[in-house]
């Protein structure tokens, strides 16, 4: 036991001064340990939420996060640690965000403005509220007649535990600004795309159709959303006013990037594996969950994976640039990288709490490989799963490659309480969830990393 | 138990027609039914939450506050409502409420002004943070060691059920900014007097000493003053300079008032039955915690205590105005009625779970009735107690003229994660606890409404 944690200890950058040190542990030695003492996730992430914080795409805030990043990941003895620019068009929220009910109940509510939104100028919009209890009755509104009032759009959310949720009922975020800007309306709100009860507004990024041009765009905290419902229910018909101030701007064409680093593997000849995350964060919080928690994961287990000249193939870490607002760094990742080809791909970008399922999309093609996987991390209490992985949002070159994905499902349960909130803080990570999460990581990296074979084809 | 719900019913105006209802209930059929189907207590802290919302004592807003009370008083039942006007000096946040950390680690935190903050102007001030773990620390600071500097206080609050650590960590913000000014700081900020993990200021009054010119003092939410004292670890005695920048302001003198209502006695020669709440709240809440829910608890207690001709003594009800700020509203209701003795008094001013301990002044002098009080709310969950009960905010009269005083100690686990902040909204209500409130709350009113005899002496 003391052999291993002083190996750990080693990665964790205090190492002490031993002159042979010995052979390194075992991966499942390595795998286990990390689960009851791994601390360099939890460095990475408290380090980067304290002295970074909030690091919106396209904004020197983000640029101090790459450059944080790569001092870590240099510390860390990753090889190869690079920032790779790109160009984006970059949205910021501005100062102002007020919503303020003038009739017939007049108070502030809480409002931050979805990615995206346009500005009501400083002087904000005032027009009558029209309420939608789901995206299903905003569809059926006929053509015009939003035409200059403000859209409410509701959902009835709740906890899942692998956040499907999301997907069905953020479709009044997705496209509903769209919709209520086809039909005329001057402005939209929305029930906040969560599943908690505090006055914390949830962002995210709105798909507004080719040709439709952007309306003010805002979400309401869940209990603001739940007062303004019960509004329409005591008003009785009689319009309800809402003044809405919401001052986003653009900044144009500026630089983001993705930072890179490799653990660099004996076989320059075999592709490498390639573990994903994304380093922005939206504005408002400094991303802890989403996703400064996955950048510690896959860092801390491409570390541990990778101690000493054990593994085969290189490992690369991708910590991906302005996801938050459209993916554009796993898109110029893609792009700029299509041509070499990698042998798998996972990414970690949906909390800290506990893996429960592992996923592969070559269950079938390579049972052996994916039995193997699924069986070495079920004393973490994974599953294994019929489930074809798909892979998220940074890791598009493996969708474009048409390679191996592995995905380690995360337990979705609160990640809707925090996620595009000012609530997502350090605080809220479970450290021994967050070290289950690197002992897994840790576990499944490593047998990918010194898998001779395809991944995919098992030949 | 249909008679009891019909009865019931018509206390919550949506009486059916019915020729001759009968006889009312009994007492406790009454408080036992309220357990299981009272509407009133809620439907008095959803309308003033969402009709009204937040009520800043001394505006307009309080005053609506108190027109609708007033009302929904008189379509209860009430008879001599009123509101009872008093000057006071009024002190309102402003619209801008920033701290940004400006050195080492650049980023936004959030801040809201305590009561009675002086103004930074809107230009804010920029200046060194001086760290001090707890009041002591910052009491044994050397006079004139803050000048031109920024205080941070913090402490170590934990939840407690009866509440006690306000007192006692609650001085950081209590008497923090006086002494911090005293020692020469521009400004103070400090962790915020609460108990959760959001990104939620807890604002609340300060207590300058006499002759001390206010400074400007701001609330960090829980999250953002850890990642403060994160810094100071992390800084290793670099200094960390803030930008702090609240524009609260003094509107000078205004009126706020006391709402008082009545369920009239048949011996007006007894004196009456007080139960008290305030009606004002923070700007930053609707306050359906604190105290939104107690003026439905003691509201709906004194209709259903006095329903029908059973009651003997005069319940009168007291929302006081501007307790937040300074308990004007309960001195000056105490100056107004201090020649008009009452028999007893009790507030509900600790939100809205579970009543689990009951406490009065006058075990040893009339221990049959402190005994008979506290077994009639046993079977609710309700334990005796030998504490002396010394009421709260609301009820200085009775501390005045040395009367009776009962207190009904509410679970106060989660008060403090609510307390003045944002947060403070209808959905953190249980219906099932603050029915119980309710049944308590009537239980005990009725038997004290019905006592011939003088409540603290027995005699």
């Amino acid at each position: 036991m003391k052999k291993l944690v002083t190996a750990l200890a080693c990665v964790a950058f205090t190492c002490p001064a031993v002159a042979n040190p010995g052979p390194p542990p075992t991966l499942e030695a390595r795998a286990d340990l990390a689960l009851e003492a791994d601390t360099m996730a939890w460095g990475f992430v408290e380090g980067i939420t304290t002295e970074v914080g909030p690091r919106q795409a396209g904004t020197e805030a983000e640029k101090r996060g790459r450059d944080w990043a790569m001092q870590w990941l240099r510390n860390a003895g990753f090889e190869n640690v690079a920032d790779e620019p790109f160009d984006m068009q970059t949205w910021v929220p501005g100062s102002v965000h007020k919503a303020e009910v003038v009739n017939p109940y007049p108070q502030p509510l809480v409002v931050q403005p979805l990615g995206g939104s346009a500005s009501t100028g400083p002087e904000g919009v005032t027009a009558e509220v029209i309420y939608f209890p789901s995206i299903a009755d905003l569809q059926a509104a006929p053509d015009g007649s939003l035409a200059g009032k403000i859209a409410f759009v509701s959902h009835a959310m709740t906890p899942t535990q692998d956040g499907s949720h999301y997907g069905y009922f953020g479709a009044a975020r997705f496209v509903g600004p769209g919709l209520a800007a086809q039909k005329g309306a001057v402005a939209i709100v929305i029930k906040s795309i969560g599943t908690d009860y505090h006055r914390n507004p949830h962002t995210g990024v709105i798909r507004f159709p080719e040709g439709v041009a952007p309306i003010p765009a805002g979400a309401l905290s869940l209990p603001d959303a739940a007062n303004l419902e019960r509004m329409f229910q005591r008003a009785s018909g009689a319009p309800i006013t809402l003044k809405l101030t919401l001052t986003p701007r653009s900044l144009g064409t500026t630089t983001s990037g993705n930072v890179v680093g490799e653990i660099v593997g004996r076989d320059p000849s075999l592709p490498p594996v390639l573990v994903a995350c994304h380093i922005d964060s939206w504005w408002n919080a400094p991303g802890a969950f989403d996703d400064g928690a996955g950048c510690g994961i896959v860092a801390a287990a491409a570390r541990l994976a990778g101690l000493g000249d054990q593994r085969l193939r290189t490992i690369r870490v991708l910590m991906a640039g302005a996801e938050e607002v459209g993916l554009f760094g796993s898109v110029a990742y893609s792009e700029a990288h299509i041509d070499e080809p990698i042998a798998v791909a996972l990414e970690s970008d949906f909390g800290a709490d506990r893996i429960w399922r592992f996923e592969s999309n070559f269950r079938e093609s390579n049972p052996d490989l994916h039995n193997r996987l699924a069986a070495s991390v079920a004393r973490f209490g994974v599953s294994n799963s019929t489930i074809v992985a798909s892979g998220g949002a940074d890791i598009n070159i493996a969708r474009d490659q048409g390679t191996a994905i592995i995905d380690l499902q995360q337990d979705g349960t609160r990640y809707f309480d925090l996620h595009h909130t000012p609530d997502d803080t350090l605080d809220k990570i479970d450290k021994a969830q967050l070290r289950q999460n690197v002992a897994v990581w840790t576990q499944v990296v490593g047998i990918l990393a010194n898998e001779p074979k395809n991944i995919q084809t098992g030949q």
